[in-house]
């Protein structure tokens, strides 16, 4: 199955003023469109990061792909040349997801992989998930996503969304926003972004929640390491009922030391809640440390940094092997990489979580998938009978997705330049900041 | 690609009298070939471990095979209800490789994923390797596998076979059966089966290797687990040059504790040589304390009995994560198992090792696929430009394969048992033996 050509979309989406320990998002979302084409007029698509970075690193090996075998791609993954000796840098601590250096080798084969899964599929008739091994569930769960937000729905003139959940500056109103997610999409869990607020705010936010949806609601929350160890003890002992049945304690330090030291001392004081990282691990170098270290119980995956959904498929029968959970990453997406995670969950047995999705943060209005967004109900997504992701490129959609990419001026994901300009002119990320 | 039938085929091949820690190899060597016909009438075949167990596992999965889409086995393995509790006697310490009742599921599911595999291949003419991710190599490395074995080439009447390398019960005979393999397959390196006699007597054969080969064709030897700490300490810090230069000390001693003593006790002595396991270590279950104690340096993968080609792909990551080599085991086996160990190694990066074959063990006679033997040239088997595992059932063998299994009393391998018929009435297993 010979590639014929590789073609590479940058769009923008209107996304929310949301908040996390990096700053606030902007007012678009990047993202990147790949089209890659086969001898025979088949097309794969897939989606990944966007900006100028992730688009040049894929038009930079369009060269080494085009006349390859969709089915032989392996070995441009074993062409990494990243050094294996730099664990911590290769961290999402001080950089954002999509934006390490050392991680892009690995972001831009998971990128080819996955439209080959989707070429190969369409090409033959099979659904991604089952050319991985085959499908262990047909529904994948998602979580609800609560953020602190600021007022507004995204987009900039004409493109300004409506703003589904406003402003959400304290704890009712997060938990007002979780309130319509539920009812929207029936999510049956919930991962809330800290970090941006007192932890004593935060605290009461979880511990709302807990009241408002009980215990058969999970509930985890993400500060993204903005915390000092002694700061993530005092949380994780005071929501260690709020967090029991299901959640977890996500990145509350920066660094595998210090997430190992947090989970002794939860441990010591009796608090057996899991902690979970995305930020000081998202590589398999760093995974030793972690194991010996007893430094996380649940790693997330994402098949968007890890390599791939061949190496989300290892990362999770590693997991299991050292009985570490599995939950899964997210940042704001389209339909194409929500249906990209449901297949990969859905072929991976060990996935011991919901996963993560921005998707409820996205618009109808920029949704690049034909017949509009995926449906997401009882909090799952249904893997599709059809080929390949299931899911084609509305090429009308795209085109306005790419104008607007065009007129902006955003290039480049800056939380933290987007909080000095919007929000604190002062502003810096601190970690740790309480 | 619905799976219509599943058809399950006891044979026996000839077998030279090879001598091991487990005992002495019968004039038979059981195997069960398997035939998957999709509803297309296109079929997939396999070839795993032989006798009525591995037959009677087969058959009695049957019903859940027949019916089910050949890309979505991966439920199959994921039903695996075998406790993991049980890590201890899961190895193959006491029982010998096909023979532990704790694998039989990873045994039976990874010979039908095989057979799915094929038939994949076949109907869509595309090589197995690259439907595991594509190859990273199109030529396989073989070692030589020398054993001490008495006069004879298996067989018995009209089965008997040329003996081809002769009785080797000293060191000088086994070095001129390497010499002899090497002459004929080219292999580069050398895996020597020893626990069979004195220590002393094996060292002495290692060492005419290396003074008859010298330091580029690596050599490893695996006793199976006969020796104790004492003894392999003693035997490793002897053999320390003559390992050198890509050898290893394979299953020295009996469980993962021994292992990370000799482990130790070399390092201590400024020793480098690497432990292998495939007798301490053969499931997911052992990997977190052979990891947590240093035990194994090298990991030999089967896909035969690591539960199929992607568990082995997955046995691979985590090896390369935690820093540990990979080799491959081998049993007794034809040219459809060495094909299939061939399409894994191809289609996994981290395989650091040349592999174990028994195949010159075999011989042309019994071989069931057409066109007769596979080649082994400048030690390696390539990949051929063919679909599925790129080999074929030669009926006419096969039914003389059957024939013999169905004419003869061996049903079961059990190599300590024809010790104590053909050589010694009164030889035991004994761990360790010295």
């Amino acid at each position: 199955m010979k590639i014929k050509d590789l073609r590479v979309h940058s769009i923008a989406v209107a996304d929310p003023p949301l908040r996390s320990s990096y700053g606030l998002h902007a007012p678009y979302a990047l993202r990147t469109i790949i089209e890659l084409e086969s001898e025979d007029g088949i097309v794969g698509i897939n989606e990944t990061y966007g900006g100028e970075a992730p688009a040049a690193a894929l038009r930079a090996i369009r060269g080494r792909i085009i006349g390859q075998d969709a089915f032989r791609i392996t070995g441009l993954l074993q062409s990494d040349t990243t050094p294996t000796s730099t664990s911590r840098d290769r961290s999402q601590t001080y950089l954002l997801p999509g934006e390490n250096p050392l991680d892009e080798h690995t972001r831009t084969f998971a990128a080819i992989e996955v439209a080959c899964l989707d070429l190969i599929g369409k090409s033959i008739g099979v659904a991604v998930c089952d050319l991985l091994g085959g499908r262990v569930r047909n529904k994948v769960p998602f979580s609800a996503y609560p953020f602190f937000k600021h007022a507004g729905g995204g987009g900039e003139g004409d493109d300004v969304r409506e703003d589904e959940y406003g402003e959400a500056l304290n704890p009712e109103a997060v938990v007002m926003q979780v309130k319509e997610m539920i009812a929207r999409y029936g999510f049956g869990s919930v991962k809330f972004k800290g970090g941006v607020f007192d932890p004593d705010l935060e605290i009461a936010t979880v511990r709302l929640m807990r009241e408002e949806f009980g215990p058969s609601i999970p509930l985890r929350i993400d500060p993204n390491a903005a915390w000092t160890v002694e700061t993530a003890v005092r949380v994780g002992a005071t929501l260690a009922d709020a967090l029991s049945n299901g959640g977890y304690l996500e990145d509350p330090v920066a660094g595998i030391a210090h997430m190992a030291s947090v989970r002794k001392r939860l441990l010591d004081l009796g608090i057996q809640t899991p902690l979970a990282s995305n930020v000081a691990i998202t590589s398999f170098d760093h995974i030793p440390a972690a194991v010996a270290s007893d430094a996380v119980q649940v790693i997330l995956c994402d098949h968007h940094y890890w390599g791939g959904m061949r190496q989300v498929q290892h990362l999770a029968k590693l997991a299991h092997t050292f009985n570490i959970g599995l939950s899964m990453h997210s940042n704001s997406h389209l339909g194409i990489s929500l249906m990209a995670m449901a297949h990969v969950a859905a072929a991976t047995p060990h996935l011991t979580y919901a996963c993560d999705t921005h998707y409820p943060w996205q618009s109808e209005k920029d949704e690049v998938v034909t017949g509009g967004r995926i449906d997401i109900k009882h909090g799952c997504v249904t893997i599709p009978e059809k080929p390949g992701l299931g899911v084609d490129l509305d090429f009308d959609q795209l085109a306005r997705g790419k104008e607007r990419y065009g007129r902006i001026s955003y290039k480049k994901r800056d939380d933290e330049a987007e909080m000095r300009r919007r929000i604190d002119p002062g502003w810096k990320r601190l970690l740790p900041r309480w």
